[in-house]
């Protein structure tokens, strides 16, 4: 536990928060009591919803002025018993919230470390290498790689409004493969398997964002050097990511991979 | 040419007039002048955008009432001394529904030849048995396969508002596959490869629609015993269509390897 850290990561369970810890050191462990971080090392400060308030007085106590909501908590169990009065206080606030559903419920949340002076910040925020902005990493993105991935991007923004999917491939405008359950590497080895088969127009790219109702300080989609071989192994002209919505994983092996294979990385504003 | 034939088919280009002309012999065939159609036998009647009104009067002393229009007609090329006098008059009305685009026009030509009393008849009222409507051609539905089935046309709705893709596999609610340029087959050997190397849902279905803005006159997915044998080798407990928005290719055959396979044929009502 770290004293004095200008940012509280409030962990929760999956992937993310661990790699958010290794990729920014020294931010303040925090978990939910029973939600337990996959985060190595410190231990962490450990709250509860009925002592929300008691948790959110530590934090400025200790200097915090950003938290970062990193991983998943499902559902906590509220013991009545265990509120202390001026969290009790907050409870028809959050009920109202929880009614709403999940999103209402985190923005509920957010104001009320707002309400403390605490800012919430995204892990594009925290940890730019991991979570890269708009830009091109490596390679060149052309005209037609533009339009692909605009073309890309409203096919994964559909298939999210049906929860399906958080990629696809287009070539020329033309969509290759569409993303679902069996995966990334399962759509890029189909695309790889009728490149071999059938004309297709040649290039095209790979367009990864996250779905467009996921919330993205619980999880995010990932690209790594695995993506980069299975692009290159289709034949596709780059691999184009919706900025800052995307992880990055081993940042500099993956970008190794793009120039050895002659793609682009390109992280494309929303 | 059949005299006295009650229903006119307008055949365009593509392999749908010669379907219907087969499945519903004694329709009277016209082509329009540029666009030959694939319907093989009598001599067709011939028009032109230009002389519509004495086609339409040519139809109506016939003894024309329904007219059929199916196959694709492209931007047929206009030449202005061609017009007749009467068609001339109503050039105002279709220049303004082709600058609204093509299903304007196609509307406002279906208006016209309501004006002259002709209804326009749809593949599926004119031959059933190529266009099923809504029921179980073979097997049995399960409420699980509704929801499925439910979840399908979502996905492939979605898809359609993005011009991406006809189909998708769906099991207990999990997308296993979206259909997109490879096509149908590819798709479904897609789900049987993944099948065999990864625990997924048993059962699932296949589900075919038109695209939500694909005009149903001009073509029609297809489904035959090919789909059949695919969609049993990906372990599908059947194939779901939507009523009167697919062809079902050589019928008999397709429904006895339906039976052979054990899986079910369902037209579901959209």
């Amino acid at each position: 536990m770290s004293a004095g850290a200008e940012t509280a990561l409030i962990a929760g369970t999956g992937g993310l928060p661990a790699l958010l810890a290794a990729a920014a050191p020294g931010m303040l462990l925090c978990e939910l009591d029973g939600f337990p971080s996959a985060v190595p090392g410190a231990e962490p400060l450990r709250f509860r919803i009925e002592r929300l308030v008691p948790f959110l007085d530590a934090l400025v106590a200790r200097g915090v002025s950003r938290v970062c909501f990193a991983g998943a908590i499902r559902r906590p169990k509220i013991e009545p018993e265990m509120f202390d009065a001026q969290t009790a206080l907050l409870v028809p606030r959050l009920v109202g919230a929880m009614q709403a559903g999940d999103d209402a419920t985190l923005r509920a949340v957010i104001e009320l470390f707002e309400d403390w002076g605490l800012v919430a910040v995204g892990a594009d925020e925290i940890a730019p290498d991991l979570v890269p902005g708009a830009g091109v990493l490596t390679g060149t993105v052309t005209a037609t790689d533009e339009a692909d991935a605009k073309r890309a991007a409203a096919i994964v923004a559909a298939l999210g409004s049906v929860d399906v999917g958080q990629g696809a491939v287009v070539a020329r405008g033309l969509c290759l493969a569409v993303e679902s359950l069996p995966g990334t590497d399962a759509m890029l080895d189909f695309v790889a398997a009728h490149r071999a088969l059938h004309p297709a127009p040649a290039g095209g790219l790979f367009f990864k964002a996250p779905k467009p109702g996921q919330d993205r300080r619980i999880d995010l989609p990932a690209i790594g050097p695995q993506t980069v071989a299975k692009a290159a192994a289709a034949g596709l002209s780059g691999i184009a990511f919706e900025a800052g919505g995307v992880l990055l994983l081993d940042r500099a092996a993956t970008i190794a991979a793009a120039v050895t294979a002659g793609i682009f990385l390109w992280g494309r504003a929303g």
